[in-house]
């Protein structure tokens, strides 16, 4: 249907020379008009249940830059712009929240031109956008000369989103302790991992704020994991397939805790495309599954923990007093080699706290929005 | 490998009449020696890495309780009981984390014996762990004579776990708004929905507390959506397929805010079991997909949302003063009626907070550990 006065269940229209066609469902489902849609918000105030069976369209103007549409059976009338109409061609794939692999800069340090970095009165004044960029392109940022006070890891993550509270409470420190609840709080080396696999939902951001950098050691390791399981993928399909089929659980256990969840260690959107990574075989739990599906998963395991170990995959940082590095958790592994104590001496502390990307990408969206005149 | 001394990459080992069977690495992972396993904490002192290729066991004693076996190359020596053996066989799906239909009753309300209910008073002195088990194994509870102030859903809510802070605040009002940023916020039906589609991660637990009853109207109602899309399933494998396959556009835009999440109505875990539903027409946002997509999804679409709104899946309660709903938002759906404002009258007034499921099951796994002697 594409000349006024014909109906038909299909919307076709030329626009700038591409034939558009859109059918009648999707159209109503869609309409712009005030009684479909809430003014200010943008909610839609139909339900799909509301949408009349049965529907067929009559063209009954057409100016060029707009068309307007009439519903049988209910004679519901809409008007669509062309300009509207054509960026949101029925012909691929779009709408996506910006969260798989292919949204993304998938690096490996070497490929790395320069590592994000941004001062805190940066920050403030004019590179928020900038720097949230990064978190959700990269997947890291690291900002520099935040005061090194205590709580002021929070500050960071009110800055672009909301603090996402767990058992180890608003804000976490990383230091070594006398009777340590996790691995986290000695002075150990931790090789590349995801935190709180036991966790879901996970936090999807971390933050870690270095109050006072090790004398010795302690430096900080980053490795992309959408860009290794890309890489897995391409050398090893079979390997990949196992660890993105099979859910490993994963458990945290202390005196007012116990969390358990059952999650592959690489997650697929429904088409197909990487979304998440777990990594932390620390909280790994005893897989149960039949005999022949634990032997393929460990060997596709060691395979990707092999692949993900390698040095030439990390990225080596030394956290200074001041830094505050912003991670998003559910792609970018994060390391540490062990640090030195001498007696006497204070130690390595960071605090760290939990946020998720959804709010980040929000905040990322609001800045860059045009100014109103 | 079943005798002392033969060697082996498999123990074969006889319980109770069941032959076991577990691959050496499987058991090197999961040895529980002090230099394995950090005292205290149950985390894994070794990465997967940490593990040397090539593993064969010597099965060096067997005392009928337990087994020490010798692991090649690096003469590791580990211990496991019997008993812990036998339960961690590998002859099936263990090790879940509850959250997926098949660790749930799914229920229709003529099926619900009762509707589970809970004085605010007994949950606080006996019934918690009964209350928060509910909430997990029929996606909901209700409290009553929860004190009616303002504030008092943010206690409840820590009672079993830590608040989601969303755009929406901490906590968040709902009644009638003379500018509403969110249908809620008026007086209009709302039909069954999950909150806050245009998340990821979504909120996996919603409150609702009544300070004030409305006079007329706004009943709530609550529709299991694991058993609706176990229903939609057995009649409809087809669309039900669809829809756990296609990627669904939601957002949610105010002035502060522009929230955007891409994910299907039906989400799936990886062995194909019903782990989460979305269903928001208001927040859906058009959906742009080649055109035999777009029609075969609204298909199945419209037949989902039929089914979920079938009068008999949809439980009603009426919420009075002091009550408290506690749901899962992954998987139950709530309505409310339409209600009456009178001129002078105060009208209905609800206070929401969001929370997440895995804190939930962490304190109801604590409040059911066996006493310490």
């Amino acid at each position: 249907m594409g000349e006024a006065g014909l109906e038909g269940a299909d919307l076709e229209l030329a626009v700038g020379g591409r034939r558009l066609r859109f059918p009648a469902v999707w159209l109503r489902d869609n309409c712009p008009c005030a009684g479909c849609v809430a003014p200010g918000t943008g909610q839609k105030l139909k339900d799909i249940t509301d949408i009349p069976n049965g529907l067929a369209i009559t063209l009954t103007e057409d100016t060029g830059q707009s068309v307007a549409l009439t519903f049988a059976p209910d004679q519901h009338r809409s008007v669509f712009t062309r300009s509207w109409l054509a960026g949101h061609a029925l012909d691929g794939y779009g709408g996506g929240d910006g969260r798989t692999e292919d949204d993304k800069q998938l690096w490996v340090p070497a490929e790395l031109a320069e590592i994000p970095r941004m001062s805190w009165p940066r920050y403030l004044a004019e590179g928020r956008a900038q720097a949230l960029e990064a978190v959700l392109r990269l997947g890291f940022v690291l900002l520099h000369d935040v005061p090194a006070e205590p709580g002021m890891v929070l500050e960071v993550a009110a800055s672009f989103g909301f603090v996402r509270e767990t058992n180890y409470g608003r804000l976490f420190d990383v230091r070594v302790e006398p009777q340590p609840g996790n691995l986290a709080f000695t002075s150990r080396a931790i090789r590349p991992h995801t935190d709180n696999p036991y966790r879901d939902p996970v936090p999807t951001v971390q933050l870690l704020h270095c109050l006072r950098a090790a004398g010795d050691g302690g430096c900080t390791g980053l490795v992309d994991g959408f860009a290794a399981a890309a890489a897995f993928r391409a050398t090893d399909a079979g390997s990949f397939g196992t660890l993105a089929r099979t859910p490993i659980p994963f458990g945290y256990i202390d005196k007012e805790t116990e969390l358990r969840a059952s999650v592959p260690l690489i997650q697929l959107s429904p088409r197909g495309r990487v979304r998440g990574v777990r990594f932390n075989n620390r909280s790994a739990r005893p897989l149960r599954l039949p005999y022949d599906e634990v032997t393929a998963f460990y060997a596709a395991y060691r395979r990707w923990a092999g692949l993900l170990a390698r040095p030439e995959r990390q990225l080596s940082l030394r956290l200074a007093q001041g830094d505050c590095l912003i991670f998003d958790n559910t792609r970018v592994l994060h390391a540490r080699t062990a640090f030195g104590l001498t007696a006497g001496s204070p130690g390595r502390h960071l605090q760290g706290c939990y946020a998720d990307l959804d709010g980040l990408a929000s905040t990322l969206a609001v800045l860059r929005r045009p100014e109103e005149p």
